[in-house]
């Protein structure tokens, strides 16, 4: 507990690393919405490993099934499970040190808080591979936000020191960003910064290393009023969905950390009138006013740690023998796992401003909108 | 929808800024605990306004009354109704210009979301005066965590473009720091810094502007396991607490957006021996690891933006009328919350704690421990 | 905990019985809609003490301040606190005999659950009169549900061995029954039983006894598709929110146990066109078929247990001696209950297809409908 | 929205009666139990079809599979998943008149609530199958409270108007009661009334129609001060899972509905000692005092509705057309859904009791026990 998230658009996660499957239920998603496993392909595709620098060899086919919810091509209002089983799964690697975790890993916290209990396979629920589901929700969200017409873009601007120059600016950049995040393996806008990252990632590889990034967030074209104040903030909500996601250490909005050294007069938005909307002349907000969306677009950025699993050798301990123990962990790992984030980004806030919306009235529950 | 937060450790919050109370209804308190409202005066002191410098000069006596929960000076395990009155509310100033948002503030977004029916009178719920429940709900949380030893403490780090140098390093550091912070009216362990900070509070008043800041905070001797992954991370479940507060735009734990810009072997955090128990030589983790307490201090920063109130001239538009207009936002405030919202990042820490305390059956709901 | 209930329309109550007050938070409840503490007088004087033969000579004013969700006349979004002071509380009897439980009374499973820290007094958290705020609450509920047009009904069909011949029959007689109920204190629709109820009671009085009950609950001018099965039936929502009030041991739907007796072509409702609506030709089902509203009216019976406070001997223990104890029970109590919950009935209706009706879109949250 | 029930204890069931499989997940399962697909083949054999009388021929083999949660036999902390597949669904008798709501089924309902997208095959999810992963979670369950010793049972105490004269009499009496149960195939204690059912039951198939029934539940053995008054309390949280149950249509604890013709007197069970414990020397209560367990055994009864599908002529409508029809309901059905119930009561109670072991920290949530 708990392994669901969302009031209304409620998921809820089953499934291990290395046991039979990664899955999703999905509670809440109103009836009559046309869906097929192929809708899911695109986005399972860019979080897949092998397809992107820097990622596992550990290849997984990522077939989706769909195995309730769905009745003749559309949703039907009963709870949606999309499965993905593991085949590739090697754990060979894991079952000899069972009992030396792994720094920067969850293995010594699970192993004290589940009594040893817990499979360790592959991290087990604490794998990366958990965001498969993440993913598959996602692509559910997504369609139920199209019906309101919300746009969501995730791209990388930052790889190690490597900072992208481009960002989000306004929406009407979306089209354009979105065109320049294709181009590049690494979702970054920034094609020279690109380049650099590329060649850090073969450099950090060489090196038995491994590097963390950042990931920019944007959803365009939000009602305004979204968000449950005071304690379910759209920020509070975004925020935990996306801390979720393993290896997220940090989360802003709009200007973030950079507000802390902001004045009022610098900070504030203005209030302005456009094509008979009201709206604001800049946007440090990041689209949220209260905890509540103010029709200007979201923008929020996470911090990613560099992937716990390197060649390096470092120092642990036996968690029964109490002995140090210098660890050299094997196996196939992610040397960044940020590439294969930016769409489990995309997918964590998506799922977060459905359940605001459905919330909102803005969807409705029950028969077609 | 929502106004409650936490899952056995439940904290509903009711009452405006203007309104006949701020107040918050604890449920899932274990019973025996011994309370009085005594113990809610230094906390709610500190959160005070004019006991700092930059604070509003409204001065409210922030009078605790318990209305529920209590039988004999201990808890009785019902819900626990703490309630401050009102007095010193002044909303002359509001009521002239309700059509008018203020550029930073809700009152666009609240208008639209409530369809002109909130309490917009001094902002109503989206007042930083919500933050008197939080404190008092703290109050309760720190005396059931208690129990198990648990220690919470927040500081100013930064105040504008001024950085404290000060910061937290290791468990054994919290009673110098603490002693630190207490020497001064910010509440920053840096005395030099708190001096630049002070005059620049000064020379911000005068130009009739505001400014944000950031915040530590560090909880220690956190038993290990605590959190509940997937979705309920201790990061996760922190940063939607903290997120509450009004004015914080970004959380990040650990390294932080540091993370982003590391290596592996720069970010791990080694297992080490100490004292027959394991734990890890440095702390990029934050003290979480996989969304799950490794037992080493929690460290997180949260950001806070300038206060949006400020008495320069701003543009806004009448919401009516959707015409322009030059607004100068009157009234008694704040022009920097961030010595004020230090007791309120403790409070938010302490109350998540709690509930994950009580999650994990560190902390039993039933009978006295 | 847990002292709340319901999703989207969320009521959390406070107080005890010899505390302050007793109170409601209602949060969820959509803006826009006028109330003032004036439309509460009528519900809580029928639910209030002394007005009805067999009700406790406790009599208290029972004075509504609604403390926060309120301004200018109408609700605001943000959550309603409604409270009612506690003035005739006579603790006196209750304290002397702290360690001797009441045979049918909480006071023995409270001591062991609160670890003997609960507030004792009348009862505290077990007393009838939590059921205050729960007339409040469904006063709020009431107004929200008028926006459909529900209508709400509860009656007495049962004072000890006494039964009523008047039952509910169909949508058109709920006038008539309203008006039938209105003509005796008993709020029973047939007002031959009536009269032998009320010398049952005045019986019942003089051997020092109680005597319980039954009451029908009625609901009209239901949306067709309430209910969130497979758990959120509109059954067994209904059902936990009456099990809420102390004494009922007992809740049945359309046919209830008689359906156990019956053939499938004796229960089942032939499906048949009304006005060009579907409808069906009997209500054996009660308004509910899989859990879901089928837009006939929902009939339900509750049973209510006789008040367990009577001034004749009962065999009870000392809890702290564990020596065997002959009771006698003093202080001002009911000798039926019955009357007083006709009223508490209705509200726990009404604030769970509140509840409902937000849950399926029928009523928005969020601005005016 | 929901298919997900309990706090601590959370089952959520997804799947349809002709669609892939019928699962349920279960998470807050504690760590460290041995669990196999072998513990749970008895329980679903006792609900399955053809081995009771009156029951459909449709015949599934009801294999389980575990998809998650369980490592090296025991279960990890993690969600269990636990799958049915279906195999013997005969969809050809639904197809033809999907727009003819079949009296007394949700076929309406469920068709108004989601636009027609429902899967009505089979009734989807509104068919008597969903318990398939009722059954299924209460065997976690069981094994968990297996832990403190609580015990369960459920046995058949009427069939249409023939009641069974053995009811459950005290604690002792469990062993007896459960072997006068497995002498027949109708878990029924009364050997002489099982045979007036049996016959009844051929009786009633040979009409073509259906018969409805009661059962009683029964837990011995527990703990003190399990429930969460004021709104979660045992009375509530039982019934609301029992309602899950389809057909179900009323619910009473102890005296039930008796209650109601009681006095005081006759009703409140005298408290007395019994081997240096507090007990009561009655039990009329039903083991329930102010929504908390008394340790005395919890007794219930369910009533069930007759199968509504019966091959007997009946009026429906045309949803489309708006047509009357007369139906004549084909494909396969249980004439008397009560023997396949028992265990699925059995289930819901001690889903029901698990989550509130849980809750008052009876058993802990992290660690073996």
């Amino acid at each position: 507990m708990s392994n669901s998230i969302g009031q209304l658009f409620r998921v809820t996660s089953f499934g291990e690393s290395h046991g039979h499957s990664m899955s999703v239920v999905v509670d809440g998603c109103p009836p009559g919405i046309p869906l097929s496993s192929a809708d899911m392909k695109s986005d399972l595709e860019r979080r897949k490993a092998g397809t992107t620098q820097g990622s596992t060899t550990r290849l997984e086919t990522d077939e989706v099934e769909i195995l309730s919810g769905i009745f003749q091509g559309r949703t039907t209002g009963a709870p949606l499970t999309l499965m993905v089983c593991n085949h590739d799964s090697d754990s060979l690697h894991y079952n000899k040190k069972f009992a030396v975790p792994r720094p920067g890993h969850a293995d010594y916290t699970a192993w004290v808080k589940y009594g040893g209990y817990n499979d360790y396979r592959g991290g087990g629920r604490f794998s990366g591979r958990i965001t498969v589901g993440f993913v598959l929700a996602g692509t559910i969200a997504q369609k139920v936000l199209a019906l309101v017409g919300v746009d969501i873009l995730a791209h990388i601007v930052q790889i190690g020191p490597i900072h992208a120059a481009t960002r989000f600016t306004s929406q009407s950049d979306m089209p354009r960003l979105l065109e320049r995040c294709r181009q590049n393996p690494l979702y970054c806008a920034d094609s020279e910064a690109c380049t650099h990252m590329l060649a850090l990632l073969e450099e950090i590889k060489n090196k038995g290393e491994s590097v963390g990034g950042a990931i920019e967030g944007i959803a365009t074209n939000l009602p305004v009023g979204l968000g449950e104040p005071v304690f379910d903030t759209v920020e509070g909500n975004l925020a935990k969905a996306l801390f979720a996601i393993p290896a997220v250490k940090a989360v802003e909005f709009g200007a973030g950390f950079g507000a802390a050294g902001q004045t009022g007069s610098q900070h504030n938005d203005a209030f302005t009138m456009q094509n008979g909307h009201i709206t604001t002349s800049s946007n440090h907000a990041g689209g949220i006013l209260g905890g509540l969306t103010n029709g200007m677009p979201i923008v929020l950025h996470v911090a990613i740690k560099p992937t716990p699993s390197i060649s390096k050798p470092q120092n642990s301990v036996d968690m029964v023998s109490k002995e140090p123990v210098v660890l050299t962990v094997e196996g196939r790992h992610d040397i960044c796992i940020v590439p294969r984030a930016v769409v489990v980004v995309e997918a964590m806030m998506v799922i977060t401003l459905c359940d605001f919306a459905l919330l909102a009235g803005v969807i409705k529950p029950m028969r077609p909108q």
